[in-house]
Parts: structure tokens; C-alpha cells; sequence
């Protein structure tokens, strides 16, 4: 009796939080039409991997949220450290000179982590923010040096690097565009090297290069008096975790170094330890001028981001005088007083060298079991990111028409037996907290193995 | 003997603190060479209206923070939520239709603090965020209404509207331009209301109306077909607290509408409280299209940013399908729980109403009270935002010019007496925490009044 009236409020309560979310709440790379047919999905809890939804229902989340949960969540150490810092300093600016214990030590901890050219941070909200910072910082540069029109800019085809306007600007994701007039004027892209998707009868070698050449014929049509930066993902993780090859890395730079175009590595994903690394561009050989970090740098528990100034370039901007650029919250004391306890977690519970050693290469292995289904090109990945890219004919790597939307039917028969996996386009993404046990990984493939049959059939057996 | 060596380690901390910083830490607004020279300040602790700097200096914040600590530093029950939440839900997104209880809670509670046509919150993680928003679903907005072309923004000089490429163009402030080769294509300035600097010989209700029917001329000069977005701000506070009357309001919206251009109010130091009111735009006739929320919405505790859209914005939006729009972080489940509390807070302690019917007119009158110093020309304000203009000749409202950094000297010489207030170009802008009471008020004054003598005296005395 009192169990079912508690069940019936707490029913209740989930009824109103729908209605409230419905009414009043713009969400973010949400389809309107769906959400008015099937209501919010509404997320009460979670702690370490596992989500629990609406009034009862547990989730294990191989995504960490949006691929940034890294230490997993709820941790009660990290609460504790929210409640001292919030009572000790809730907030204070770092304008003009101030700043703050827990900020000056993080910036000095992002320069421990980076190869030894990186050692000066500009802290933001997000990785859009620090990927703005980055244009910005570049312009500066560029002025600083003469070279005013230095201004415009080149990213790859499938890249993700925000939501303002420049930052979607350079989303190499044309849905993203559409809607808003974008890109901005002077924003560029090549294209990724998704051999799978698109790399018709060349090698994958070949392809890469092509890829990469494409560089030098965007600069020989706008010249490099005006190109400045070119921005990239070590991996796209969000693009179904495509992969380039060391050999297509060093062209891109020979080129980029050739017509003076400074380098943005974005490692908003890649970054604290989803690659076993605390950043993972090093490994590929790529030496970044800036690198924009985000999610993982706080596991999620606080908006963050950073953009890191390799020092050649920080030696140019010092001659300019007053930084005119900042957030109110840039450099927060509480974001990284929890950036500061999530790194420590991340280095006292050996998480990285896990990922590196042995659990990356168990989660690769368990995928890899997949690659034979029918539906299944290929699985790619490293670390804890994998990608498992569809398929209608493996023979000649032809893909489904994207508005079938199959990626999606088989997320969602995950959904239905408790797992989260990412639908992007025609790759399903796996990117889990690095507290994700074997397990749960083996859980994880059996219901994909299940999906992918589920689906399969459907799209087999005709009804 | 143990309290020196306590002492002394604390010292020893600092220095290397600072170390840190000056080596790692790249600043918001910050000028280098200062920097170097003076090396950071060091913020450690705060509580209510007050800081502790370096090892245990005390000021007294009239500015909170940034304009942003509302219900003031490090309150216990501010730090018993964020410990709450985070142990609870430490993160999830809202992308694909997810939410949690606080995100829709606290939309539902904006839209129930501002007029009945504004329902619908997006969240973003600043000002700047939500500033970008903006412009993104205006542009959207004019898509989907078959005008494509509707992407030109206009704003007002001295107008703050943050950090990223397209809101930095907004603002009206060359110094923020200059350095990064802006604003950019498409954005344009009217002259703002700040009638003691440019006012010239009209009056300045002739003044006001002038500025007003700028806007006019640029649409005359650049096409309605090619305009689709005004931003304003109820209050220029960053700008010294400019102030515009209700006739310029009504004029400048009969010129906006007549155009078919959509308004952006941003309210992002305006409102939770600060004029005591939820948002202020209301009480001076403004209509918005779209309002700009951050800083007093969580009281600086955590980043956060909201754009509000009008319903016949989002009625039009929700045409367009999918939202190919967010952050990771947007609608951050700790985020909003802390901005629930900082709402629940300012309400229970009838903190906006205490501004508006009591502390706000005291404030105001007693810092009126410095408006006959020889160096200050007016002092501006409502609520807790006050501006002091400086002048150099009373009667010709003559400026000292600004490179001469009077305003920066008097600032300094109030924060030597433990008093912070902020200087921006030619004016001194206080804008206290919500809590911050008669005592502290009649001290700031009786400080800011020996500073100014201090200053004046120096201008005058010839030493
Ligand atoms: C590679 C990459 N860069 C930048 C961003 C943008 O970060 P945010 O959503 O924090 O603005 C993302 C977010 O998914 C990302 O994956
Ligand atoms: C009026 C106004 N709008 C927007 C912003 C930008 O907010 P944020 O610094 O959170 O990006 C500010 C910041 O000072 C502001 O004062």
C-alpha cells in the first residue's frame, strides 16, 4: 500500500518533469516531431557506468554520456570536492591578473600532460569555446606578424568542433550548415580519410594521400596568404571513429608547414585517457601549434574547456598587449578545482595505463567478434573508442541509404535491452568510462550481436 | 615559532601558486606586461561580499565577481547542493530529447519569471553561448520564413555581448575588434545613448532619438530584406551603466518592427535581481524576440548561459525538424540544480524586492552623494548597478582623455583600501552582490571619496 502510493507519487513527480521539460525545454540535436510523439526520456541518476531512467529503469552507457564521462559518474569523491571548493570559493574571475589556486595549478598540470612546447592555457566553458579562442588566438597571431588576411581557415569533411557560428562553421557535417546559412565566409574543408565510406577502388594508403593533397590544392586556389589554421581530430571520433594513417599525418604537415598554416588539434575526445594518453595527437607524429581540450578534462561533472598556446605562438601574442577576449567563468575555481580531483583519479587509479595495456585492447578484441555479421564492414578503434561501420553489401562496401536509418533501428534495439551506443550517420560509436569492466563489455557485445541480428532480419525477412 | 613556519609555508604555497600561474595560465582581459610585472593576484577564499587575497588580505567586492554573484560567495547551502547533485546525477545530456529533473524544472521556472510570450530555454554554458544561440536561431527563424537573407545583425556601441567570433563582433567596443580582424562580415553598430560622453549639444532626449533612428538609416542603407536581428541590452552596465529612456525604446522598436527585424534582449547582468526584478527589459516596454540569460542565473557558481525564444520564434523553429544545435554540456544536470537553489534563494530571501523597494534606492542615493567631486560628472543607476563618469570639465562634460588612465588610478587607490569597484573607460561601475549591506555601502562611499580626492589631488597638485 504505502510502496504503491510512493510508486504513484514518484509517477507523478516523472509526469510533471516530462511536461515541465516539453513545454519549456529547446533541446539540443533533438528532432521536435519525435519528441512531442514520445516525450523526454528522462534521466534521474546514474553512477559509474549505468544510468537509471525515468522511475526505475538501469542503463549501462557505453558512450559516458557524450564520450566525456572518463572516471564515471557520481563519484562520491567528487562531490565532496565540489562542496569544499563551492564553500571555500564559489567563484571568482581570472580578468586582470586574478586568479586562484585550483587555476593556476591546472594550467600547470595541461602543460605536464602535453609534449613540451605546450605550456600556456586559456580556460573556457567548452570545447566550442576553446575551439573559438583557438580562431581568434590565430588571428591575433597572424595580424601580429604582418600577415592580416592570414584569416582563413580549413577543417575536414565529417569533423566535429562546436556549435557557435564559427565552431559549426567548421563542422564538416553538411545538416549542420543547412539550417543556419553556414559556413561563415573563409571557412574551408578537405576531405576525411573515411576509406571505408569513400574511398572507392583506391588502396587505403592511396586514398589517405589524396586526402591529404587536398590540402595543397585549397591552398594553390585561395592562397597562403590567406589561410592561417587548419584544424583537426586525431580521431573523428564523432564521425563513427575514423582513423588516418601516420604516413597521410606527416603530408598534411609537410604541407601545412610549406604554406605556413598553423595547426589546431582538437582533442576534445581523444583526450584524458579515452586513448590511453593524456592526449593522443603525439602518437600520430602531429605537432599541434594549438589543441582545444574539453569533456573528459572534468569527466563531465563541470562545463570546461581549454585552449591550449604552444610557445612560439604565445611568444607572438605576449607582444600584443591586453588579451581583449574571455569568459565571464573562464578559469573557474570550482570547474577546476573538479578538473584537478578527476585528473587525480584518472593518474591514482592507473586508468590510462589500463586503457593502454589491457582493458583497450580486450574492448577491441570483443568488438572485433562482430566484424563477421553480415551487417558489419568493418570495426575500427583504439583505446576505449571503437567504431562499428555498417554495411548492405560487403563486397563492394555499399552502404544503406541513410534514411532507412538502420544505424538507428539497431541503437534502439540496444536501447531496448538496456545498453546506449551512439547512431552517427551510418556507424555505430562505442566510447564507454574507462571504469567499464569486462563484464559489461561482454554484456555489450552480445546484445549487439543481438541488435544487428534483430535488424538484420527485419531487413532480410521482408516484414 | 609553529605559527611562522605555518606562515611561512603558506607564503611559500603563494609564490609558487604564482609561479604557476604567471608560467602556465594564459588570462581573459588581461594586460602581459602588467602581468609580468605585478605578477597575479591570488584569490583563495570568499565569502559573502568579501574576498581573501594572497595570505589573508581582506577586500570587499562591489563588483561581485564579474556583475555576477548575486546572493553572494560561498553559501553552505549552495555547497550542500552541488555535493548533492553531483552524487546523484553528476552529468547527462539533453541531446535526442534526454533531461533530468533539474534542467526541466528550471526551464519552467524561467519562463515563469518573464513575460507570458517567452517559454521555451535553450541552455548554454555563458553569455557568449547563449549570445550565439541567438543568432543561430534567428537565422534559422528567417530560413524557414522563406527570407534567407535576413542574416545581418545590427548592435549598439559600447554593447558587451561576449567572447566568440560573432558575439565580440557584436560588441560595440573597438579595443575588442582590433586585435582579431573584426567584426565580422554582416554585423553592424548604432550609436548607443551614452549621452553625457556624446551627446554633444542636443538634449538628451533629442540625442536618444537620434540614436534610435540610426538604426533607420542602416536599414535604409543595407536593406530590411538583409537585416533579420537587433541586440540590445536593457542596461549597458559593462559600459558604465548606460541608460536609455522609455521614448528611445519605443522608438527604436516602432523602426525594428517596421522592418521585420527580431530583437534580442540580453540580460545577462540585468537580470535575477540586480534592477529587482527577474528581468528588467519588461519595465522599460522592450518586447523580446529573445532574451539572454547567465552570470545571476547561477550567481557565478557555475558556467551558465540561456537564450529564451518568444513562442511565435519557436512556433516557427519547430517547423525545421531536427535542432542541429548544442553543447555537450547544455542543460548540465549540476549546472541547474545549483541555478534552482540560487533562484530558490533569491526568492525566499525577498532579495529582488529588498533591491527594488529599499537597498537599491538607498544605494543610489547615498552613492549620489559623490556626484559634487570635482572629477565626476554624473553618477548613473538603478538597483544595484551604478556608473560614476568621470569628467575633466563639469561644464563642457570634457573627458580626460583616455590613455591618462584617471579611472584605473582611482580604482586602484580604492582596491589600496581594501575596496574593489571596476573601471571601464571613463566611468567606475559598481554593481554589489544582492547581500551586501548599509554598512559596506557607506564605507564604499566614504573609500571612493577619498580615492577620488587622492586622484584629484594629483591631477591638480602637480606631483
Ligand atoms: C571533437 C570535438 N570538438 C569540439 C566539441 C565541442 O565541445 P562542446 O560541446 O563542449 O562545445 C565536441 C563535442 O562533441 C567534439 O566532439
Ligand atoms: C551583457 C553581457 N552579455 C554577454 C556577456 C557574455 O557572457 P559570458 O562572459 O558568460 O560569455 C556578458 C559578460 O560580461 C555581458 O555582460
Amino acid at each position: 500500500m504505502a510502496q504503491d502510493s510512493a510508486a504513484d507519487t514518484r509517477q507523478q513527480q516523472l509526469n510533471l518533469i516530462k511536461q515541465a521539460d516539453l513545454t519549456h525545454h529547446l533541446h539540443p540535436f533533438t528532432d521536435d516531431n519525435a519528441l512531442k510523439q514520445h516525450g523526454p526520456l528522462v534521466v534521474t541518476a546514474a553512477k559509474g557506468t549505468r544510468l537509471f531512467v525515468e522511475t526505475g529503469i538501469q542503463l549501462l552507457d557505453m558512450v559516458a554520456g557524450l564520450g566525456c564521462v572518463n572516471i564515471g559518474y557520481g563519484r562520491e569523491d567528487m562531490a565532496e570536492r565540489a562542496a569544499q571548493v563551492v564553500g571555500e570559493l564559489s567563484f571568482y574571475h581570472t580578468f586582470q591578473g586574478a586568479t586562484n589556486p585550483y587555476t593556476a595549478v591546472l594550467a600547470k598540470k595541461l602543460s605536464e600532460m602535453t609534449p613540451g612546447h605546450l605550456n600556456k592555457s586559456f580556460f573556457t566553458n567548452s570545447g566550442s569555446e576553446a575551439n573559438e579562442t583557438i580562431v581568434k588566438l590565430a588571428r591575433a597571431y597572424w595580424r601580429l606578424k604582418g600577415k592580416p588576411e592570414k584569416i582563413q581557415v580549413v577543417a575536414r569533411e565529417y569533423a566535429y568542433h562546436g556549435s557557435t557560428l564559427m565552431t559549426a562553421s567548421l563542422n564538416g557535417l553538411p545538416a549542420m550548415h543547412q539550417a543556419y546559412g553556414l559556413p561563415l565566409d573563409g571557412v574551408h574543408h578537405i576531405p576525411s580519410t573515411a576509406w571505408y565510406r569513400n574511398g572507392g577502388d583506391q588502396s587505403p594508403e592511396d586514398f589517405a594521400l589524396t586526402c591529404a593533397r587536398a590540402l595543397e590544392a585549397k591552398v594553390e586556389r585561395i592562397g597562403a596568404d590567406r589561410i592561417g589554421l587548419l584544424f583537426v581530430e586525431p580521431v573523428q571520433v564523432g564521425a563513427g571513429v575514423v582513423f588516418s594513417s601516420p604516413a597521410y599525418w606527416a603530408e598534411l604537415q609537410r604541407i601545412a608547414k610549406a604554406h605556413d598554416i598553423l595547426i589546431a588539434v582538437d582533442e576534445t575526445v581523444t583526450g584524458f585517457g579515452r586513448m590511453g594518453e593524456w592526449v593522443y595527437h603525439p602518437k600520430l607524429g602531429i605537432e599541434a601549434d594549438f589543441v582545444c581540450l574539453a569533456k573528459g578534462m572534468s569527466s563531465g561533472y563541470q562545463p570546461v574547456g581549454a585552449a591550449m598556446v604552444a610557445d612560439h605562438v604565445a611568444e607572438v601574442l605576449a607582444e600584443g598587449g591586453v588579451t581583449q577576449h574571455g569568459f565571464t567563468t573562464s578559469g573557474h575555481p570550482v570547474v577546476a578545482g573538479l578538473c584537478l580531483k578527476n585528473i587525480e583519479i584518472l593518474a591514482q587509479e592507473y586508468l590510462l595505463d589500463t586503457v593502454r595495456e589491457s582493458l583497450g585492447p580486450r574492448f577491441q578484441d570483443r568488438l572485433q567478434s562482430l566484424a563477421d555479421h553480415p551487417l558489419v564492414g568493418e570495426v575500427r578503434g583504439e583505446g576505449l573508442a571503437a567504431g562499428i561501420e555498417l554495411v548492405a553489401d560487403k563486397a563492394t562496401r555499399r552502404q544503406y541509404p541513410l534514411d532507412q536509418g538502420v544505424c538507428g533501428q539497431i541503437s534502439n534495439a540496444a536501447l531496448m535491452q538496456g545498453v546506449v551506443v551512439r547512431p552517427v550517420g551510418n556507424a555505430l560509436v562505442l566510447c564507454p568510462p574507462l571504469v567499464v569492466n569486462d563484464a559489461e563489455i561482454e554484456h555489450t557485445v552480445s546484445v549487439l550481436e543481438s541488435a544487428l541480428d534483430e535488424v538484420h532480419g527485419r531487413l532480410t525477412g521482408g516484414d
